[in-house]
């Protein structure tokens, strides 16, 4: 069966070599030795992931030089960035119950203190 | 060997049942008997996938009440956020070379209907 073009995405950036070598390209075309040079990795080693890159439409290899470099497509990070966004709402609610949770914390603990100062009479008013 | 936090996270987001689920659990909590009935699919094979989601740390499940509602957890989705939005600036720019290039060929367009409209002496100046 095949995966749909959301889940092919995800699972070819489920791997820290294949964004590594993402981030490399957004930095400009490069040949496949190239891409290779940074890794302790075989060249098929590397040719495997940039097939999986390119079947999810995240790179493209030039056909005609012949040194065919490969090159960045963003547009499938695009889709990526589209469907995370609809969740913002809700980490950044929860962020803002970490926030009032931590504030609420703070405040008890000068409470407190406050509590600690009524004994000391050496204390500055 | 363990996979970084960010290959978990997109892995569990790499099948459309289970980004369904968290679509599910962004309206609310629900038990997992509610989780499986919009899909075709038994129950132990949805336990399977809420196993991929728990461990990406995307859904938690309640410890205490009988029927253990799921719940999201969205911090993971604002690391892919991070994440892809390193990105923005290459699929914007793809997009303005598109929309420059769509431009360019409308241009055309009109000047070739205009070379032709020039031999029709009926059309309106």
């Amino acid at each position: 069966m095949e995966a749909d073009p959301l889940s092919t995405t995800f699972a070819a950036l489920s791997d820290p070599t294949r964004r590594a070598i993402l981030a490399r390209l957004a930095l400009g075309e490069a040949t496949v030795t190239e891409l290779a040079a940074p890794f302790d990795m075989s060249l098929p080693g590397i040719s495997k992931h940039l097939k999986v890159l390119q079947r999810a439409g995240l790179i493209e290899q030039g056909r005609h030089a012949q040194w065919r470099p490969c090159s960045l497509k963003p547009e499938p990070l695009r889709d990526v960035a589209d469907w995370v966004g609809q969740y913002r709402r809700h980490w950044e609610e929860s962020f803002e119950r970490l926030d009032t949770y931590l504030r609420d914390l703070q405040d008890r603990q000068e409470q407190w203190n406050g509590d600690d100062d009524a004994h000391d009479p050496n204390r500055p008013r």
